[in-house]
């Protein structure tokens, strides 16, 4: 089959090969990989500053969604035919965060999926909702269960609570989305008035150009009527960090999105303290969550936010585009 | 002022009387009654049946929603001009349910709202939706609180969740209408194809004629690609508990709405154990979450389901009225 | 090996066998099973009273432990040498329980561990407790998980709490040391004075005869100056059931240990409600529960409470001292 | 009566005065204060550093005990002669924390404890247990709520999970003393070898003396297989932070006390978030905590750890007593 490996750390270094195909053993499932999608980590791992221990050759990328086309010996939970996407820890199947579950990810250190063909366990696969094509299906593993959990799996997102999503990327989309429809308040921070235009048309109650505003955490107060907000899609930049404190309601949380580089700028102790605020670190979730997640994607008949489709010949230029600073939504590979 | 007294137990002893307006002392407020809403716990309470030991006379109804015209010395989290509606228990604030909540509760043993007047601690009553009528802000202490409470603040309802009502009462509609916002599936059970329309235009995702298909669970069951529901909003009834507990999914939570009398029939033990699930009483809520719920109305913009209206002088026939069994619907009346 | 196979149901039909030696596949270990734990479900499988549609013959009993002895191909959980038990429900590793644990279990639908080998999948089984003995280790995978996922996983039972435990048998043994071990109350009911004695020794706080004090919710009642219990880990038998409910503080949860057989009894649904009661399911756990109360033993040196010990030879009359009515602790198997 | 009042910022400001007798109104309650505990908010409020809008005058202090002299009107609550400790937040009963408790809290902005006598709302007092003395009772509104709630109520500690404490103050020492009445592992850090001794006789599994240990972070996993802690409280010094992190288990806690001055040290993003920690605010607890925790202590008989007290003429010298360093436990001041 024909794939992408990563011989030695660099962008440059990703290489189309052919392989031999993979086998499934047993327990196993062949997934004929229809389309990938990208996420920073995925970016990070090429580069070396993922885990610059990661043995190479690599396949990378977690994020793939295809179609079942062979199933090993005593597969019970999945059918040829299956529509399905690969869980990204392959150990976390329910329950919180396990040491197991870091050594158990896709595109590192376990192959990933950027390849026409992928083996994987059957118990590291969920059904794909009917509704979606392969292109959204292959969005959801990392930023949409990252979202999911952290708002709704561990955050018990209420109806009338109110989110502050920072940017216009792949979580912080999914994020506006789960939380409109779980019947939340969401405001989405932007520099562009333009995406603050396409947030609304996803269900953003409010926009705030963080250009215009530089102070928007005033602004966020005025628009609670002092309250402030529930819960915060925090990408964790240094300028932002603050901000966020000062904007959150009493017991807000701050989800902070990981992979973005860097330290965390020094927190404003006093206020975070006095308001109970929680800090929690957001790092995808249990396949359990997923497939929570899936229902509740098939039941509004949500569709993912795909930016940009690269074809499988152009995956390295799909990888250098999310360097790119400021997005909307995910960026994908078709492979098949 | 006028008011409703119960001089004796029965709804022929409910009265109008001329009696002295009502002070506010320090702390409390003066409520300006324009509409109370009336729940199956006021007419036990006239009949005797709620509490035989309750002290008459007893201006009946917990439920009422008015303005403020005074307030005592020391308030401070009302003014005068405030759209407010009492809290059904009020030393109930916020946390778990304590004992004391059951001696400070409206229409019984404290003071009702059948009446032009009614004085509340200001820590009693909470501000209503703006958009909402006298009438609809009327209906929310009771009902309105008691589904939030389960599905929301105790039960943690997710988006792609499944609930089920049982029949289209006050509570029901309530659950319908909040379980339709936090993006759950709702299927409602009526033995009125009717009332089913009704509910699939208030967001219900699917009807079920309980005349039509007495083994109802066996549909839902069919709904639910056999997984079954999530949430029951139970009305306790012999008859449907045992499908109830069938109806539901692993870890299902069967929310028991009180006041409808009777013991429950025997539990299918072993069904029961064998999915671990939850038979929860549900009572009313705390004044937090009332706040909550009702920064959730707000932000929707939900209505109440209204069924009928009387004048205050029609108070007994309102209360009458209840006694009828199928519903649609809080029956309210406008007393100014 | 040796074993014990069901050839059709009734204990008489339970035959000592000659069977081929398991061998562990890939990701499988093999374990010399040293001695079993009997549990009620066990008789009842036996019976044919738990699920007459089990396939025979069958090898019974669900709890076992024992050292691995051998592992398959892909193994990395387990090594040689390991002690270890295996987990009730095989495919129930962490979070809710789903579906397919419950075609997951030991001694049915899977062959059991009344045998002198088993063999396991790597990721269904625990290690135990150092300072454990084989009888000891035996005894945890229904009876210990049983209580410590009702009262502390899901129940978060705190300091301070007051626990009622209703008789003396494996499951309630278990909640006592637990709840003491949590710094909780404990109230022990039975109807033998010499029970409830030894009950004081492993922590019991208080103990009441239950034949003394037929009326034994207003023993409860006065010694938790009115306030009633937090938890009840109720036996589920026809004349308790309704006390418990009145022995329950607000907010109060009732644990019905399944698989006593029989039906519950009407509640009392007014007192139930007002109280916000739940009444709660409990259905063994999930590894995750398993490993974190291994910690909790090791860490205070707790050791399980055995009743009496068979040898291998007499495991039909070790399944018949079951069925005797009183208990103080759990019936082992000593296999080798 | 005598009271001490701060006149203008600066602890050489805190004055004896003589000053009315407060009367009890409304729902009040008169207290005979029999001994105060200082907290450090306490020295910062009087140093100006807490709120430098603080209006003076004020009786500083927040916690204190005493006695019951006198009920004013319309008070149930409570009695002459109950023995009762006010609630640092007096408007914070139940559940999550508010806005509005902020602006109740006892030694600023309302008067506080430093005198013969205090007028609380009925509501904003609590009974404490009978064996405590005085001068035990008046150490746990601030140090053993915080360290309660953030552990137990927050927190859901289990038996066989890992606490560690950094210090020996007095919300560190009621956290270890917590943990271990509810089974938890409990480590201390401490660069005395003293404390450390004292610490174990209060309960602790282990000591680390963290100047022979810089790294201790590494004792920590080293102690703990690997794994890490569960809990973390975490004092928020510029050198701990980031070494507190390392040293969680996933999904593990930091709670970070507070009014210590100064900012959080930048944070270790990537293993904080990898590990799905949890940093979170710690601000003392609301009423229902500070009860539940009053049962545990009083079934436990424990007893918190007083380190020196002083005689009410000497106020100003026990909170210079408070700057000073290294503690083992509480500073009381015994007023009657």
């Amino acid at each position: 089959m024909k794939a992408f490996q990563l011989q030695s750390f660099g962008v440059e270094h990703l290489q189309p090969v052919e392989v031999p195909d993979p086998q499934p053993g047993l327990g196993d499932v062949l997934v004929r990989i229809h389309a990938v999608s990208l996420n920073r980590r995925d970016l990070l791992m090429v580069l070396g500053k993922y885990d610059p221990t990661q043995p190479l050759p690599l396949i990378p990328v977690s994020d793939g969604a295809g179609e079942v086309t062979a199933v090993g010996e005593g597969v019970t939970r999945v059918q040829v035919g299956d529509r399905v996407a690969g869980i990204f820890a392959q150990k976390w199947l329910a329950g919180e965060l396990t040491p197991e579950a870091h050594t158990s990810t896709l595109g590192g250190p376990l192959p990933g999926m950027l390849a026409e063909y992928a083996v994987l366990h059957e118990e590291g696969v969920v059904r794909v909702p009917d509704h979606l094509s392969w292109e959204e299906a292959a969005t959801l593993p990392c930023a949409a269960v990252t979202a999911w959990t952290s708002l709704i799996t561990d955050g018990h997102l209420q109806p009338g609570e109110t989110v502050l999503v920072q940017g216009t990327g792949g979580v912080a989309l999914f994020a506006l989305q789960f939380a409109a429809l779980a019947g939340a308040h969401v405001i989405v921070l932007s520099s562009s008035e333009a995406k603050l235009k396409k947030a609304a048309r996803l269900g953003a109650s409010m926009g705030i150009d963080s250009r215009a505003h530089t102070d928007w955490e005033r602004v966020v107060l005025d628009a609670t009527a002092g309250r402030g907000v529930d819960h915060v899609i925090e990408m964790g930049g240094a300028t932002t960090f603050a901000r966020s404190i000062r904007a959150c309601a009493p017991n807000g949380k701050i989800w902070v999105i990981g992979f973005l580089g860097g330290n965390l700028p020094q927190l404003d102790l006093f206020t975070a303290l006095r308001g109970k605020l929680q800090i929690r670190g957001a790092f995808v979730g249990s396949r359990r969550s997923f497939e929570a997640m899936n229902r509740a994607i098939a039941a509004a008949g949500m569709h993912p936010v795909i930016e940009e489709t690269f074809p499988f010949g152009e995956s390295v230029q799909a990888l250098q585009s999310l360097r790119s600073g400021d997005r909307f939504g995910k960026t994908v590979i078709r492979i098949a």
